[in-house]
């Protein structure tokens, strides 16, 4: 599909490029260019690319289709080096979570002859690192898009069979409203799981390992959102600023009528949410978008107790 | 080790207890009442129990260990109703989801001679009704037993060794205490989940099924929670409202200061924050309360598509 494809950063979402690339054959050449050392080294170790380097510009050179996959406040100085550097006719994407500010800070030093649509890969774990991607990470999820108007309709066509080829389901769609969507489907709820894992870690002194150990109780869920990539994720916050702030509003606006709901027991009201918010649920999964298996299908095999001594508490009021 | 159990309620954690029972051959005979006669059908149909009545007071006599499984707004009710019919030296409990106001309805029915100790294993999945339940639900959680000072130590140790032999690890409490750490642990948690599923559902209108569709960037975790038993979680915040309102008021502290660091674009604090969240999770997965692998284990196997004609978006431009 591709000579030579450049993927510059190589963490989770590049290196599952790279093996969805392998796998599906599609490019002949996979250049890796990455700013640690060690990390191009992990690449190198885990046979991702067939060209490593620490310089971008080398690497992106006779590159057909280039793929920023580096955190999005690293991305605009990333493009201002690679930008000589640039085959005319090539491709240049990335798989940035927000768009708006990527075409802000990359668009300047786009040459002309180089088609520049930014794409959004909705896929992730809460793993991180070269040594996190696997092929099928794409598989069934969508990747959004957003060229600006004036984008070659054939470039995107292009990059859209790539997706597809990875098994992704590909939209094209415009930046802001991308940035605005994504803010309620991702943004905030990522900053909502940052924030109550940090108020449990404030109350941790106090209640000892309790927390922990009860984390199961419902807890466990929102400590996976937080523990994804902190730079990529700060980087989100200071990009997507504007819809962020906007979807939080809505959210505590939500939030200050079941806080009341609680205080003045109404009980028809918390049931009547509790009620349809189980139907988003059945839309998703009926959407293919998550497994109906409970809990995620996560193991509920009897695992070794790793807390010896914590069973059978009741000599604890001795 | 016990003659008979009569389990009152089989839903999730009903069912889950009497396969537990019966695998691990904790009783001779297993009684069930609940009070829609479908769901009594349902079980019986399962094979989940030996006795089946519409009649609690039925269900619990000559039982040596009653436990009920019944939402906790339905529970006073319930021991009022079985009270005359329990045995003496019979052990009664519960698993439900707050202790204090347990304790409070309860207690006033509960004979002289019966040693009534709450309980709550924390453990369950998003699933409910008598289908559910499997017997592995409650290996390596923890149950937490809440009597009062005054309750015989010989019974406590019973209901431990009960839960243990159901692969729990067992932990005594003081009430007030379980439903504090609870409302921080479970209750704000689903509050959270509930609250933000709900705020996309009001946007939905607007901006179609883009909400479902790209729910895989985060959102979708949130849905799992917020697919609980409507009627179990509405009794729990009608319950356990002034412990849910400290902690809901903690927790909006909180994001008041991480909204601030977004609109200041606060970059250290952010990633501070990102950082220090990450090793929770990482607490979680070495206490054995959480597996480590990727989306919890979730299947990433390309599944069917099952929206025809949404991939390869390109046209929507048209």
């Amino acid at each position: 599909m591709f000579q030579k494809i450049a993927l510059i950063g190589i963490g989770l979402i590049g290196s599952s490029i790279a093996h969805a690339v392998r796998r599906n054959g599609l490019a002949q050449t996979i250049a890796i260019s990455t700013r640690k050392p060690e990390t191009l080294a992990e690449a190198e170790a885990l046979g991702l690319g067939d060209i490593y380097t620490l310089d971008p510009a080398e690497a992106v050179r006779d590159a057909d289709l280039v793929i920023l996959c580096v955190p999005v406040g690293a991305i605009g100085a990333v493009v201002e080096a690679i930008g000589p550097a640039l085959k005319p006719g090539a491709i240049l994407s990335d798989v940035g979570s927000v768009k708006r500010h990527v075409i802000r800070v990359c668009g300047p030093h786009v040459p002309a002859g180089v088609h520049f649509i930014p794409g959004h890969p909705l896929a992730g774990t809460e793993h991180s690192g070269p040594a996190s991607g696997f092929a099928e990470l794409f598989a069934n999820r969508w990747c959004v898009l957003t060229p600006e108007p004036d984008v070659d309709r054939d470039a995107i066509a292009r990059l859209s069979a790539f997706w597809a080829a990875m098994g992704s389901n590909v939209e094209v769609m415009e930046a802001d409203h991308h940035d605005m969507v994504l803010a309620i489907t991702s943004h905030v709820p990522h900053l909502v799981a940052y924030n109550i894992v940090g108020t449990v870690a404030d109350l941790e002194a106090d209640t000892q390992s309790e927390v922990i150990k009860f984390s199961a109780s419902g807890f466990r869920d929102f400590t996976r959102i937080a523990a994804s990539d902190p730079v990529m994720w700060r980087d989100v916050f200071l990009t997507n600023r504007e819809a962020v702030l906007e979807m939080l509003g809505r959210f505590l606006e939500d939030l200050s009528r079941l806080q009341r709901a609680v205080r003045v027991g109404d009980g028809p009201a918390l049931e009547a949410l509790f009620t349809r918010t189980r139907a988003i649920r059945r839309s998703i999964i009926d959407a293919g978008q998550e497994t109906s298996v409970p809990d995620f299908g996560r193991p509920h095999e009897p695992a070794p107790i790793l807390m010896p001594g914590s069973g059978n508490g009741e000599n604890k009021r001795d």
